[in-house]
């Protein structure tokens, strides 16, 4: 396999720094055609936790699996307008079969609404058969221009909800609390902390009526949309006809959401806790917690006795470990587990062992611990919180103190230019937003709920105009 | 949704019965483009629990999950020529995105050998380096021009191994293991017994040196490949340019498999176990276990205490269960347990409570048992149990039952006529299977591993040539 290689700073070349780690650590590779990846074994591993527990805090709720078509045909896209024209540009399109010409284009699912739509009008009567609360785990395409491994690849993996409910208010409160799902998951798993808001009209998904986020800020203080929800109201269920007989017996266009994570989040662990060694996995989604190394292993029989019984041990209490068999030098069994991001290891060797200690090494401050044998299991317990804590306490620190007040565009520019976040009050006008993002490279992340900023202003700082509303700039992936 | 209505029996019209029971049962509905099916909650939750207890047997022998891309260049595709003369006429081809066309083709996966050949290529270097045992779970597409859901649909989902090893034994041990993980979890989950044996050459795997499968016996007695697992030699590797440097230090290809089982278990699920009230779904891999039914819970406040107690109790020993809360009477819930397939029933009802016991009924043998409260865990243990190996065991008996012996062509075109398997010597030319297919409809299902049966011939039953190759035919799906 590919050597360990000398990775470029972050400080040097972020963007750099991340395909360095990401191709040292293992986590993927690039695939046989172009804007595509391989996920390796590490990263898989990752997503795979991420389903296991996201899925799981869903059927808390009642959502259900099910799993649509890859493929949609081209008269059935065309049912919603604002959503084909959201999506027209990035369609992969089967044309022919074989190398046959077929009667009908097909277009490779970009995201699911318009099949959900056909599949859930045959589905429903009356108010009894509602809400529909289904949930596909599956990969979708879009034919972006410019590609950067897991933050933004042609094909994606990503688990994506759709929902029908006999009342606005149901859907409302559904897609309020896959936001608030996601929130929780990305923060107390990933170490991730977000800010939630609503989307502007510019930046809301193509066919909702509005569509919440939460957005996470990478180290180099770029924002990163890490998952969404969208109410869609009637907008699908009209244009797909979809009907049930209300209390009153009359026929009505039941109300609609979706919500998505895909395989993005990768690309945020990565980038919110990496550093220059290489990857840090938070030890919550880890699929190896603590990995072993053995010095002197081969002049001193105890050495693997005790890396056993250390593995077993561990294994009883599912902490996920690996002891490092290969037949390499500590030195570089160490560097190994570091680049590969596990979150903590245990060195084990004659001299320590003489003192009936090990020595545990943090991956995220590098701090080394003595810890007597008969403590191991406590210690590991303990440190794999305090790792999980301060990996998100960091991140925390940093978004905090990375979002600036701008009462007017000067400030705004300043901000932006510092790589900054900017709160603001803004109008919401798309074709000003637009200016905006053509002149400074930013773009409205959202409008937020959980920040106790106030601005002390009552107009938008770019138009002037008398308005409420506070909005995030932010240059962002 | 769809009212419950008449099921076609088994014996009227089996193909008619089959899509009957899967529409009622709520396991499929048709997709929005030909051939293409959506699976609802319960079908998936198969699926899903296929996926879950495979995926454990896989990494318990060192498997790894990767994901590599949905596409294959075209380039690609044609380093391989018996693979790509295999699959071509089948090929979804992506030639445009959002109207424009492209440079080069793109064909949708219809399986992942030659993605991961150009993958392998780049991840050994050494014999350090192998063996490696990757695997995926993705969506892939064949055209086929006729499609029966979950049998043969242009999309399905299945996992797919693939392993390169630096001996021929490695590999070939590895091909063999394969085939008996697939035959311990269909026998002991699906409760479907199968065939072990190899394919003849005429049915071999497109780039295979030989291909194993497990065939199995559908309740009209036709045989459905279940799983194949590909010893593919060097085939792939040279064609890919794979090379590592063995131990004695010289370039050499690497020995490959691979291996997959598919949503077509669902089908084999159904048409091994369903009878004329609908399916019928083996309580080891069943997403609901019991079915609680509540009768005259509004006349007796009992009812509803004891079932949410049962329910409970159940939980706590994680025996999945749901108690039917709509507002339909016990005689519809009774039949919508049974369309569902859900393997115990437990009913609760005022004049049974007098006497402290409640009612269990079998799915598979519609038995009823009277059943103390106080012993309800212990008996639907005890009933989960018999129910699994019940199914079995019938289906055992048919299979067993159903392989003829055919020394001449006469008899073997009765056997295959009155809709049995044929077992018999066949010297195992293509050219003559071809002919034997076009004329009675059976194609060669296995040369089979683990049967015991004795054929009084030393030559071929159609080219009378000597021979001492054992041939199952059959007509199949």
């Amino acid at each position: 396999m590919k050597k360990l290689e000398k990775i470029t700073t972050q400080e040097e070349n972020f963007a750099k720094w991340y395909t360095d780690v990401i191709q040292n650590g293992d986590l993927m590779a690039y695939g046989s055609s172009k804007g595509s990846i391989i996920f390796k074994p590490l990263s898989f591993g990752i997503w795979d936790n991420i389903r296991l527990i996201l899925d799981k805090e869903f059927k808390r709720i009642g959502v259900k699996n099910v799993n649509l078509p890859l493929l949609i045909p081209e008269s059935l896209l065309n049912k919603e307008k604002n959503h084909i024209d959201g999506f027209n540009p990035e369609l992969a399109t089967v044309t022919e079969v074989g190398g046959k010409k077929l009667t009908e284009k097909f277009f490779i699912r970009p995201t699911s609404e318009v099949l959900f739509g056909d599949f859930f009008k045959n589905e429903i009567e009356s108010y009894n058969d509602l809400p529909l609360i289904y949930n596909q785990w599956v990969n979708v395409l879009r034919w972006e221009k410019t590609t950067n491994p897991f933050l933004r690849t042609r094909e994606f993996l990503w688990q994506e909800g759709h929902t029908i409910h006999s009342t606005q208010e149901e859907a409302e409160t559904l897609t309020k609390k896959m936001l608030d799902i996601y929130t929780s998951f990305v923060e107390e798993y990933l170490a991730i902390p977000v800010v939630k808001g609503q989307k502007t009209e510019h930046e809301k998904f193509a066919g909702a009526t509005y569509t919440y986020t939460i957005e996470a800020m990478m180290k180099d203080k770029k924002a990163l949309q890490t998952g969404t929800s969208h109410y869609l109201g009637q907008n699908f269920t009209k244009a797909f006809n979809i009907t049930f007989k209300n209390k009153e017996n009359k026929l009505e266009n039941p109300y609609g959401t979706s919500w998505g994570v895909s395989t993005r989040l990768l690309g945020a662990l990565i980038m919110t806790h990496g550093d220059d060694r290489g990857i840090i996995i938070p030890p919550k989604i880890a699929p190896t917690k603590v990995d072993i190394i053995e010095l002197f292993a081969a002049k001193d029989s105890r050495v693997s006795e005790v890396a056993s019984q250390i593995s077993m041990l561990l294994d009883n209490e599912f902490i996920s470990n690996e002891i490092d068999k290969s037949n390499k030098n500590a030195g570089f069994k160490a560097a190994n587990s570091e680049i590969h991001g596990t979150p903590l290891r245990i060195e084990i060797g004659p001299r320590d062992l003489d003192n009936d200690v090990v020595t545990f090494v943090r991956r995220d401050t590098l701090e080394k611990h003595q810890v007597p044998i008969s403590n191991v299991l406590q210690m590991t317990k303990k440190l794999l919180d305090d790792i999980q804590n301060n990996l998100f306490n960091q991140a925390k620190l940093r978004l905090i103190n990375s979002i600036k007040i701008a009462y007017n565009y000067d400030e705004f520019k300043q901000i932006i230019n510092s790589g900054y976040w900017a709160i603001t009050k803004f109008c919401g006008d798309s074709i000003l937003e637009d200016e905006i993002k053509k002149d400074t490279g930013a773009t409205s992340r959202c409008m937020p709920f959980n920040l106790d900023i106030k601005i002390q202003s009552d107009n938008c700082f770019y138009s002037n105009k008398k308005t409420d509303k506070i909005v995030i700039f932010a240059k962002s992936y």
